[in-house]
């Protein structure tokens, strides 16, 4: 199935970069069948109608999926490559994720967050992600979230912070999912969470969990942590 | 903790990456404390002997750390973009690995993999992958392994293969690794594994598994089939 992204279900014309996929890579023309998503659940197959560059569309059928049963919210703080972070977002789209939440914290550098962190680039990325893996419902992105009203607002059904002191033993966040709760997720920066936003964190409910028994960088917490959460809603 | 690697033990001397790190960038000197690993577990903790750009070190405790009770061998035909591939080995080696094979399958460009596949790069990926998440086992890598040998002479506790033909339901790969075993898990390429691929793994005694709902680039299967196998044996 050929799944395409367009936002806008009235404009029955997919955007230059996905027209040129359409006839450049996949070489597909007139009377040929598409699949297009408006990344808000439409599904709609669609036969082409192409002339010259402009690839307009009729649509034949259309289905508005249902949302999983479940939402993953993973809040992190950016790392200092912009690669990482988008590889992160790729990689938690493909996995499934309905938020991704940048967060400002204590210890991450100020000023390479707009340098590191292109909102427009992440939901391109994310777009590509989410046709790449046949799903319909584009994550929402977020980025510059102050840690305290952050926290102070998080109304997941479990909320879950990724932090193990030394010498504790805490529990692995895959034991921790509710099945067909939202779960939220904080993984901290390379230089991990200060004691304060831990306080904080845990006096709004949040529980500190572990993602395994090795260090992890942040991105590789990041996509090991939302897959351990969308492990748990399934198995 | 400070790690660095240094595979030969008689050396006692930082080689010039590693010492370039030592006194450049962690602005270390004679007489401070590091740890090194030789990556087949051996974890010494050491005294710096620094001399211009010579970083020799006293051994003052030695330790060799016994190996997991289980073992995680991935199996995975290269992507076409080297960047992808080195992502993949650096992801696993942080979560958790210990043996990474590249697989030349039917639907694999030969043309390519000496082009994204370069074995030296990818060993000092998984060497920075190890000092970074504080392990002392490097992963054994190869390449250019040959589909019809390679299935043959598979000898892991438990034999799987990531391959969900439309319409049949298989089990997840979580719920089929044992506790305290070896486990081999096999990725296929874009273009999937071929039908007698898939036979002569049956035939071999690997059973086909699913890594979830959503579908995955190979490299993002990769990582979260080593998560998952990973997962299934601590929780």
């Amino acid at each position: 199935m050929h799944l395409f992204y367009q936002p806008d279900p009235k404009l029955f014309e997919l955007d230059e970069e996905e027209a040129r996929h359409s006839y450049k890579v996949l070489r597909l023309g007139s009377g040929d069948i598409i699949h297009v998503t408006n990344g808000r659940g439409l599904l709609q197959k669609c036969i082409l109608n192409v002339q010259g560059r402009k690839v307009g569309y009729e649509v034949v059928e259309s289905v508005l999926m249902e949302r999983r049963s479940f939402a993953v919210h993973i809040a992190v703080a950016p790392t200092r490559k912009a690669e990482r972070n988008e590889w992160m977002v790729e990689k938690m789209t493909e996995i499934g994720v309905e938020r991704i939440d940048f967060l400002i914290t204590e210890h991450t550098n100020p000023e390479t967050i707009n340098r590191v962190v292109n909102l427009s680039r992440l939901n391109r990325i994310a777009a590509s992600a989410m046709k790449q893996s046949q799903q319909y419902y584009l994550p929402v992105i977020t980025v510059n979230n102050k840690y305290e009203p952050f926290i102070k607002s998080a109304t997941e059904a479990v909320k879950l912070m990724a932090y193990v002191p030394d010498q504790n033993k805490v529990e692995h966040v895959f034991s921790k999912v509710k099945k067909d709760s939202s779960t939220s997720l904080l993984i901290g920066p390379e230089g991990d969470f200060s004691e304060k936003e831990v306080a904080l964190a845990l006096e709004y409910g949040f529980t500190t969990v572990s993602l395994g028994p090795t260090r992890l960088r942040t991105e590789t917490a990041a996509v090991t942590g939302c897959h351990a959460i969308n492990l748990a809603q399934i198995i």
